[in-house]
């Protein structure tokens, strides 16, 4: 049986398009990794009467549960709860306990801070984010907001809503307990088993892969019970499978198919990134990067990762020619003859940082961001890439990135993380 | 009069949450700036049932305007133009001037790849996108995908909607031309004239701006009229102000208000970023970084803008303390006596950098991103900064920042550009 679910996201911020939303996505894609289908998301800002139009749509739409996130602070201004409770026609009362629960969270912070112990505007705000509709369930807050589940009404025209904070920390630590209260348990055991795949390749073309998958059409049992969605992303090509698990026999052989006809191209079949598989693929390696175009980004993303440290040594970025020469050793007679975007002084880019960092691997690019700087020769979105290493030559390689100044370097970090995972080869 | 807008946003991708969605937060920027008030914004995946569920909830909630983004490929999943027209009760007919049109960009694109000219299913699609429901206005195409303006329906049951492709370069190229559109200029010249100001303060806490404008509250006649809306983020606290021509006096008490409270606090009034700011102050400069724990992330930053190779020479992420010393002349004494991450190190790094690079001005970050590396007194989150000038003498500071490695280091790279901002003074 399907369960069908909406996300209401909440927040003046969100809906003038001034912050973006991370908590619509995460929710759409736990509810859908655990079987629950997603039929709408919608935003809207801090008015009581937009929210309960939002509410009463989604129940109208017959979905099965409603996600709402954020407006569960303690000013005026947060009404989620009161709203939904109101739609619901169920009173609000006054959980003590979590009142004192709230209290005690709030006074250790703001000892932490040295503020004033107490106050009446601190004590009401407190009382408020403690209400809790009448046999709704409370959810134990990350931070001082408590979470709310209720059951579908009895007359089942409404259905089951769980009620989260804003922040996504917050959010996303309650997550697993929401998915334990009462209300959401009765909810989800109804759904059936659905399995989630997903595959990533790296280069492949959509048109390619859909005549693969015209080919699987033809000749796979059950091939109308997979549910397939494709996303290409930074040269990147997503295709996320959804099915029964009586379905899991034509999914083995959709991806066996994939396998004989992308598999060089295939890189991950376990839901793995690219970042997870270099990580992974560095331990006992030291890399070290040298960027021109990419002007750090490399560097940053190999960083963001906590424990990068153990493998990250440092990067160069060479922004202007001189850089090249003085930190990598580039010489300015290479510079003259080939240019600063050649794979001739990439490959002495990346040689320089693995030679004075002291490094085993280390990539170097060197590229055409635009706008400017094109020539006939050498367009706008002509990147080259050198790979370094102590174990075997330098390989270059140069590729003609498409779109303006961001894509072009976003798609050089996403090629520069790919050609590392292939040079560094499969851990183990 | 206010003008009530919805926007839908379609797209399987998004719904599912593997794909950010930019439209929906830019169209509503858009709106807002011109004094369309945006009501809802709601998401669906590529099923006609939902769309239609959708426009037909937005109908109800009476907005003026509805502003739909993707759905306008040529393939059978791209159903937005199909699925309004049934709704309205429009027929489709084939504009074959536009048809022509778009053969002629698909034919010069394809010509480009050296692709086959011409085929059935190719031809197929470029009919399918030059299908124009009755009495709809056609917007023309940045990509292949042209636009739809289709005039509120004579009952007034349904309103005025403005169908724009999913791509975001192709909405945002076509958007002047679409607000051009007979039927847009309808609903346009019926709202208010609105406007817009933002205030932006680094360094300024939201309940201290509460409190001026609990002030302001009392003190400004009109006061009343401003819709104000305040947000956080990465330390900047952004104040958005819409107001009408007849209250742009309280707008200016309540700016001048500001100002003289947290007037050192203030660093935008015009709706400028610091990157902007950075970026103009930054005019016959050279600068470099030295990073530590932002891995990169400032020289990344710097260099997302066209035209930074005119002042950004390069950057070194010294990670690891051998690069500091190696690259930056950070002597090893240095680091064993004060620890890396201590200002002596920033400010020494800084120095390195400007020295080594020949630059006028260098920032440089030392801290602990966490998760681990903590210690009692230097715990995660301590992040010390130096800025080194050729003009005077070194700066150096030290904050404590929340959060996880994430956060901790999106503030310590907007923090070193804020110091920047300081340190580089007003330009001209």
């Amino acid at each position: 049986m399907t369960v069908r679910a909406g996300v209401v996201v909440t927040g003046t911020e969100v809906l003038a398009g001034r912050v973006t939303d991370k908590n619509g996505p995460w929710v759409a894609q736990r509810l859908l990794e655990m079987g629950v289908d997603v039929a709408h998301i919608t935003v809207c800002g801090d008015r009581p009467d937009d929210l309960t139009a939002q509410l009463q749509f989604l129940a109208d739409q017959h979905v099965d549960l409603i996600v709402t996130t954020g407006g569960l602070g303690p000013t005026a201004d947060d009404l989620t709860v009161a709203t939904v409770a109101a739609l619901y026609g169920r009173e609000l009362h006054l959980d003590e306990e979590l009142e004192q629960r709230i209290h005690a969270i709030v006074q250790r912070w703001r000892s932490r801070l040295s503020a004033a112990t107490d106050s009446e505007p601190l004590r009401a705000g407190i009382r408020k984010q403690a209400m809790v509709p009448q046999g709704a369930h409370s959810i134990p807050p990350t931070g001082t907001a408590p979470g709310v589940a209720i059951p579908a009404n009895d007359s089942e025209t409404l259905p089951a809503v769980l009620i989260l904070p804003g922040p996504p920390r917050e959010l996303q630590t309650m997550w697993p307990k929401a998915l334990d209260s009462a209300p959401i348990v009765e909810v989800l055991t109804r759904r059936a088993q659905i399995r989630q795949n997903t595959i990533r390749a790296y280069g492949l073309s959509e048109p390619d892969l859909a005549a693969t998958l015209r080919t699987a059409e033809r000749q796979i049992t059950g091939f109308d019970e997979l549910e397939i969605t494709t996303c290409l992303r930074l040269g990147e090509l997503e295709m996320v499978t959804r099915y029964a698990e009586s379905a899991a026999t034509a999914y083995t052989e959709l991806a066996g198919l994939i396998d004989e006809h992308h598999g060089s191209q295939v890189f991950s079949i376990d839901g793995s990134t690219i970042d997870d598989i270099v990580a992974n693929r560095l331990a006992g390696h030291q890399i070290a990067t040298a960027e021109s175009c990419t002007g750090g980004m490399i560097a940053a993303r190999l960083t963001d990762r906590a424990g990068s440290s153990a493998y990250v040594i440092g990067a160069v970025v060479s922004y202007a020619n001189e850089v090249k020469s003085n930190l990598l050793d580039v010489s300015a007679e290479t510079i003259e003859e080939h240019g600063a975007v050649s794979e001739r002084v990439a490959a002495m880019m990346a040689e320089g940082v693995l030679s004075r960092l002291g490094v085993d691997i280390a990539v170097s690019t060197s590229g055409i961001a635009g706008p400017g700087g094109g020539t006939d020769l050498k367009p706008v979105g002509t990147v080259c890439f050198a790979i370094a290493s102590t174990e075997r030559p330098t390989v270059t390689r140069t590729l003609r990135l498409p779109g303006d100044r961001a894509s072009v370097r976003a798609l050089s970090t996403t090629a520069a993380m790919h050609m590392l995972a292939d040079a560094l080869g499969p851990a183990e």
